[in-house]
């Protein structure tokens, strides 16, 4: 219908606004980084502006529509950069579909976790975030932000997770999978600490596998194609997953709740089943992981559900939900602007209305603190 | 009962043999490094004996059992080895299940695929092959043999297939998956050119994750424990998975037929509606996939079903059985004899009674030529 093709032709009429909507993936970015120069020390300017290094995703990356964005965007490939602005994101996807709350997620300094000099790293997340206060949340008050911070540099993070935490539109912190150790390890407790204490949710994401300092996005080493390494995203968010709750995370940071983005739902039922399969088989190697993984799961770790999962029958979507309890667990997230960008309308038709309303915002709010400041 | 905890005093007795029975995962192992010896060069005895080196498998492996070994048999920790040699196979796992067939998938050499000199790994390759001619194929009919080959060294393994590949007994090549490169990569082609001549099954075990010339076991690095090395093995099949297909080995080898053990099905379902969906989005990206890729799979890949996926209702096994088309493409797989050993006569013990024929034999003997020679 017209109205998809020329989304600005519906006026600013919430289509099919029947729920509150939380989207919990929409990515921002910069258009070029001298969108960073403002916010960088004269050194680290320097160092952006003669050498570069944002490095935003890894080799694959996105690798279809306009450089990974949806080509029915006004704004795809403006000079080449193929970047939503904010007037973009409000027209075409807040206002558009009725969006009470959207979770900016970034992409543009998600490499700055996995280069090898970390204080360079922290320097451009936080200049990342202060240009996303000023050019972003700054302009609608629906959005809120995972900040960005360099994981591989928990005193850096922690400092900025101090120095913004508080900010009523911050509620969590952005995690690029890809990285040199799983995010159960102890090394990154510091940055849990500081997150419970600010309230804010450890937001995993994929983007910087095979990336830097990272090794191969698979233990098969490097595949070719965009296609494989869309594949291979489930088994990092595995390696996460078993991470956090083989390492005790829950049980050393008990009011923790933890966001897994973009990973969809697909491999979870089976991968709870093996999770608390093998605990019970070998749990006198974890003693301090004191209950089932899958109950940890349930009070913890909340997944959105783009790559929008495709079963062979309807009934069958409904047999996963219950097995991974989406009632707590599942939470909507769209993906705007990509490609593979799952539609508000589109998604999770023909399900229970009460399930809907929790996938579609109470999951969310229940976790992320949207109404934080209000 | 007592014929569990002291198999021998069951006689020779097959336990509920009512069907025939291949067996695909036997572990056979070598009881110490000198066991090679007789089969290898002056220059590279000395190495064995003077530097070691099989280099069994990754850092955290089988840690279950007695190093990863049944306690109820009456060989393990033998010298504190843990070996169960063939009188052990014979009697307290093929006379007492009644196994017709047992493929022997080895473990001691895997590690000789992952280091950096291949021809030593294709040298300790060759040794084990012989050593198991001698000690293990020629005390039994019913054994099989996915033969060692170090898959780093492509031109060393097709000639170790041209050496042994027509024995009547030998009926794969063993690939360890964690690899520097997956398995549908073209560095492989001569291998599977060589298997399609002579009738072999690429044969896929875990083992060699993270280990030498490998990186990481996931793509986010090392997990500390031995439950999340397990809980990373689906990651690297589906690694090799999606490599198979869309790098068109089966386009490029169309008589080849693959076998997938240890890895279980759990994650098989979600991960082939995953692989058809993106192969729908981005095919023009690999125009040589010429058809879904779940048919690729039904005609070209099989799977063993260890670990046994622990479902909440036997109602879901079925539905995955299904989903998977288990008749034509799983196997059964005992794991014999580590400690998480599927028992036959306890494995799929409630399901149509055609389906299990297909499963514990009918499958296996349609892609490895079980009757070859016979």
């Amino acid at each position: 219908m017209s109205t998809l093709t020329h989304p600005q032709s519906a006026g600013s009429a919430a289509l099919a606004k029947r729920i509150a909507i939380a989207d919990t993936d929409i990515h921002h970015a910069i258009r070029s980084n001298d969108d960073l120069l403002p916010y960088l020390s004269a050194v680290n300017r320097e160092r952006l502006t003669r050498f570069g290094g944002t490095g935003a995703a890894f080799q694959w990356f996105n690798n279809g529509g306009v450089q990974g964005h949806r080509t029915d965007l006004p704004e795809s490939a403006v000079n080449g950069a193929a970047v939503c602005d904010v007037a973009c994101l409000i027209r075409d996807h807040l206002d558009r579909y009725g969006v009470d709350y959207g979770l900016l997620t970034g992409l543009s300094v998600y490499g700055a976790s996995v280069w090898p000099d970390v204080d360079y790293g922290s320097a451009l997340c936080s200049a990342f975030n202060d240009y996303t206060l000023e050019h972003w949340l700054a302009k609608d008050s629906r959005l809120r932000f995972a900040m960005a911070i360099c994981t591989q540099d928990p005193a850096g993070a922690v400092k900025e997770i101090e120095r913004l935490g508080s900010h009523p539109q911050i509620v969590g912190v952005l995690m690029p999978t890809g990285a040199p150790r799983p995010f159960g390890n102890r090394f990154y407790d510091p940055i849990y600490a500081a997150c419970e204490a600010h309230g804010l949710v450890p937001t995993l994401h994929l983007g910087t596998e095979g990336l830097a300092t990272v090794g191969a996005p698979t233990a098969a080493g490097w595949p070719s194609y965009y296609v494989e390494s869309r594949l291979a995203r489930p088994g990092v968010y595995q390696a996460h997953l078993a991470s956090f709750i083989f390492q005790g995370t829950f049980e050393k940071f008990p009011r923790l709740r933890v966001a897994f983005l973009e990973c969809g739902i697909g491999w979870l039922p089976s991968f709870l089943w093996q999770m608390d399969s093998d605990w019970k088989a070998v749990r006198y190697q974890t003693p301090w992981v004191k209950k089932l993984p899958s109950e940890y799961v349930q009070e913890h770790v909340r997944f959105n559900s783009q790559p929008l999962v495709e079963p062979p029958s309807p009934a069958v979507l409904d047999q996963m939900l219950e097995w991974i309890h989406a009632d707590r667990t599942l939470m909507f997230g769209s993906d705007f602007p990509h490609f593979d960008f799952d539609e508000p309308t589109q998604t999770f038709k023909n399900i229970d209305e009460g399930l809907r309303r929790r996938i579609f915002h109470d999951n969310a709010a229940a976790i992320f603190n949207l109404r934080k400041g209000a």
